[in-house]
C-alpha cells in the first residue's frame, strides 16, 4: 500500500517503529499484525501464535534499544482462545511486560490479530536503520536459518520446530548495543532483504562476506538461510573500532553506495528473488 | 474472551483506555479493531470505514479528556485501499492527529483492521467509568439514534446515512468536560448498555428518566434509539450543582445500588435484550 507508507508522518509504516517525545521521555511505538494462512499456519497451536505476536513486536522495540512498557492487543476471537491466552501470558511473563488493554472482536474467515507495543527509549538518539556510515562494520547477533528449519519441521510433522514456533526477541542485547551502533534493525524478513533495507535507508552499500554470515543450517542451505526470515536476530552497523558489549558476528563492511545496496561477495543483489521474504 | 479481560493489567480490555505514567506526563492509549461483515458492511465505502476507525479511537480518548498525539494503523489490504487512504487522511486532518506508523498485511477472507490511538491526558485523575457518586446527576451530550437511522438509510439505499457513515468524536467536549465529571465514557454500544457498564463499574445505579433522553428519531423509535450504538455521544456523571462548560442533557440521577445497575423510569433493566448491542 504505497500511498499509505508515503503519508506524511507514516514514513515508518510497515518496517519500523515510531519515535515520539513525551515530556522528558522518548517513546518507541510499534504495531504488528498477523493473519491466519499468511503469518501462521491454519491449525497452528494458538499459544505459539500468541508467543510470536508478542515476540515480533518486542523485537521491533529491541532494535531501537527500547524497554517495553506495555502492550495493547487487537484480537479476533477464534477456535482456540484459551490456548492463545496461555501463550500470551507466557510471552508477557517472559518479556516482563504488562497487557494494558485492547479490543476483542468477533470475526469471519481468517483469524487476524494485532499487537501494539510501547517502549521507553534507553538511549537517544534512538537507533534507526538510516545511520550506517561508510567505514563501519556490519554485524549480526547470531545465526540465521533456524526458523526456516523449524518451519520445515513443523510442516513435516517431525523434528524440532521450536525456532519457528517460539522465536526469542533479543531485548537485552538490543538495549546493550544501542549506544554503540550507527544503525540497527531486527531481521524479520531475511538477512539479505533487511540488509538491503538498512543500506537503502542509510544510502550506503553493505558489502557482505557470504562465508562470514553465521547460519544454523548445513552449508548447502546457506543461500536459503540468508533469505528466510523469522529469526529475529539483530543486524547492525558500528564503527570498526568499537568494542561491542554483546557477542556478534562480523559479516561485512559499509562502503559508499555502489551498484546495489547489497553486495554479496562482490555480487550486486537486485530484485526480490535475490533477497528474501516480502510480505 | 473472558479469560483475557481478567488478565492482570488487562482489566480495561474491550471497553476502555489504558492510562500510563510516562515521566511527568500521563498517556492514554486505546486500540479498536474492525472487521468486514461485523463492524462494517461488505461493500461499504472504504473511505467511510477508515473515517469510522479513526473516530471510534478518538472517541475513546475524548471520554478520557485526552488530546490525541498519534496513531498506529494495522491494515489488511483490501479491494479499495485508495479509498481507505482517502478517508483515513480526511479523518486524520479533521482530528489533527498524525499517523505515526503501523503495519499493512496481505490477508484472506474478511478484511480486518485495527488502530491504536495515543493521547496525552489534559486533566488528572483521568476520568474513568468507575467514579460516579450517589447524588450525582447523569448527562448525555446529545441525541442518540442518529446512527441507527443512518444505518437504515444506508441499507435501504435511500435517505441520509451520514450519521452512521461519518460519526464525529466529541474530542473538544470531552477535554472541556473532564475536569468536571466524576465518570465519563463514550456511547459506542447504546446508551442503556453503556449506562449499565458505567453504573456497574461505579457500583451505583443510574436512574434514567426515559423521557429526558434526547433522541434523534421519532418518538415511536425511542426504545430502539436508546439501544443502538455508534452515535459516540458522551455519557457522564457530575455533582448536581456543577456548571458544565458544554451543553448536555440531564437524563437522570445516580442512586445507591438498587436491584439493577440501570433503572429506566424505575424499571430495573437486566440482560442483553434490555440493553443494547454487544459485540
Amino acid at each position: 500500500m504505497r500511498g499509505l507508507a508515503d503519508h506524511p508522518g507514516a514514513r515508518n509504516l510497515n518496517d519500523d517503529c515510531a519515535v515520539i517525545e513525551i515530556g522528558s521521555e522518548t517513546l518507541v511505538l510499534t504495531h504488528d499484525m498477523m493473519s491466519e494462512g499468511i503469518h501462521f499456519l491454519a491449525g497452528q497451536d494458538a499459544a505459539d501464535v500468541a508467543w510470536k505476536l508478542v515476540t515480533v513486536n518486542i523485537s521491533d522495540l529491541a532494535a531501537k534499544g527500547a524497554k517495553p512498557v506495555g502492550m495493547l492487543l487487537g484480537y479476533m476471537l477464534g477456535a482456540n482462545d484459551a490456548r492463545f491466552l496461555s501463550g500470551l501470558e507466557e510471552a508477557l511473563h517472559h518479556y516482563d511486560v504488562p497487557l494494558l488493554g485492547g479490543d476483542t472482536i468477533a470475526g469471519q474467515g481468517a483469524q487476524t490479530m494485532g499487537l501494539t507495543a510501547i517502549g521507553k527509549a534507553t538511549h537517544c538518539p534512538v537507533p534507526s536503520r538510516g545511520g550506517a556510515q561508510v567505514g563501519d562494520s556490519a554485524y549480526v547477533t547470531g545465526p540465521v536459518g533456524a526458523a526456516m528449519l523449524g518451519f520445515e519441521a513443523l510442516k513435516q510433522g517431525k523434528g524440532d520446530s521450536a525456532a519457528y514456533r517460539r522465536p526469542v526477541a533479543l531485548m537485552k542485547e538490543g538495549i546493550a548495543l544501542c549506544p554503540h551502533v550507527t544503525a540497527m534493525m531486527d531481521i524479520s524478513d531475511g538477512l539479505l532483504l533487511d540488509a538491503f533495507r538498512l543500506a537503502t535507508a542509510s544510502n550506503v552499500t553493505l558489502a557482505i562476506d557470504r562465508g562470514d554470515v553465521p547460519i544454523a543450517t548445513p552449508e548447502n542451505r546457506r543461500d536459503d538461510a540468508m533469505r528466510w526470515g523469522d529469526d529475529y536476530q539483530l543486524l547492525f552497523t558500528a564503527p570498526a573500532d568499537v568494542a561491542l558489549p554483546v557477542t556478534a558476528h562480523h559479516i561485512g563492511q559499509v562502503i559508499a553506495r555502489s551498484s546495489s545496496p547489497v553486495l554479496l561477495d562482490g555480487y550486486a543483489l537486485r530484485g526480490t528473488q535475490d533477497l528474501g521474504y516480502q510480505h
